[in-house]
């Protein structure tokens, strides 16, 4: 399993993805699922793959040695001569596509699922910062300020803190620490998804660099982060009245 | 969309389940989805359905008809006429399988998914409370103290708070109070699930009836359970301290 959570926000944008794949429980391994495709002073791409590792691999290799050129002589087409971020998620999803038909045929398989979706996020020098989630069969959506994020992979259990505490106007630390408690509920319900998880923030302002870093498997930050909200969750929880109609049954404390 | 709880703890059952049926978003209506099926001095069973609506009726129709004699002049099979609750669980399993059969067979479709499934908890006197979840080909799994908690429907939205809040010892009050966070939750995240919320909760206590429940569209307990929530989740979240990794980034205002 896998989970990765992209942000767009006003202050920039924050990526994050989980390491942990498995094939069954008793095949869990770990691979890096958040890539810079590109760092450049003309473009930053980034990208959070979930689904068949083979075809995200396979994409990332048809991206890499440039897809096929549409007329003869204006060459590969590869990220870096994209005209905007757009194209760029056009592309992507044109090398997801490709992979998984390749895999297809060559391993003559209808009844396995080759699909893999990604995010990809980015930006062109002087242009606004992009997110877009890429579908399995190549097509993709853009993020919006209404609701500022996008999720791949085991999606659901990180989801209401998300829905509660994103807002486009947030800050990035704020943003950051909101996705970390996304993937703590997610890691509690799936043993699919673990740390470490990597993260890419972006800032808006292209004065400021990027930052990436790796929460490793022993983290004091998120293991305090994990810990506080545990114990607070379980204090609001307590805090709230008890069911006015439960008073007495079964012996319940409850008043009104 | 649905979703369904149910809980077996020390203190007694709880059942719960939303009514929001909906074929496309252009087809939401209401329907009862938890089942008081008996209700006797003999034994109390209590079932809640999420899945395809045509095959849950007419599993229930087969129950109230009975099942097929197993051998002639032995009478059809009753939940009235279970020597156990794990008897009921599986006459249930067969009447979803059943039902499911019929109705595949008299559509001549395979294309469509004719699937249910069911949470059935409850008691034969003098024994103890049990809880299962049958799946839609007609098995199913009896609930533990280590986990006291089943979900049918759309379970993952809801069940953070459940990993971290729900215990076998854990008072009833309590029990039906966490059950509405995750409805809560639940349903913030998808407008297929929706209040009324039904609630059955039966104390182990035998001495004690049954209490059953309707959560209205309008309730002002479960709104201020929800108003709070949202309130201190808010508050928990600002209390915990930015990553001190993103101090300065994007203008923030991080410290470690």
């Amino acid at each position: 399993m896998t989970y990765c959570l992209g942000m767009l926000l006003e202050a920039g944008l924050v990526m994050m993805a989980d390491t942990r794949t498995n094939a069954g429980v008793d095949n869990i391994s770990s691979y890096k699922k958040l890539h810079i495709l590109e760092s450049s002073e003309a473009m930053c791409v980034i990208a959070c793959t979930a689904g068949n590792l083979s075809v995200s691999q396979l994409a990332f290799n048809y991206l890499a040695e440039g897809l096929p050129e549409i007329e003869e002589g204006a060459g590969r087409r590869r990220i870096a001569g994209m005209a905007n971020m757009h194209r760029v998620a056009g592309l992507v999803g044109e090398a997801i596509h490709c992979a998984r038909e390749e895999i297809k045929e060559a391993t003559g398989e209808n009844q396995y699922d080759f699909t893999a979706s990604m995010l990809v996020g980015g930006r062109f020098a002087g242009r606004p910062l992009r997110l877009f989630h890429i579908y399995s069969v190549g097509n993709f959506i853009s993020c919006q300020p209404d609701r500022p994020f996008l999720q791949i992979g085991e999606t659901k259990y990180g989801r209401p803190i998300l829905d509660r505490a994103a807002r486009w106007e947030m800050a990035l630390d704020d943003a950051v620490k909101t996705g970390l408690l996304s993937f703590d509920s997610t890691m509690r319900s799936n043993l699919g998804v673990g740390r470490p998880i990597d993260l890419a923030v972006l800032p808006a302002d292209e004065g400021q660099p990027m930052l990436t870093r790796r929460i490793e498997e022993e983290d004091a930050y998120f293991d305090e982060l994990s810990r506080l909200w545990a114990k607070a969750l379980a204090e609001v929880r307590k805090g709230i009245p008890m069911p006015p109609f439960m008073a007495g049954v079964g012996g319940a404390q409850a008043a009104g």
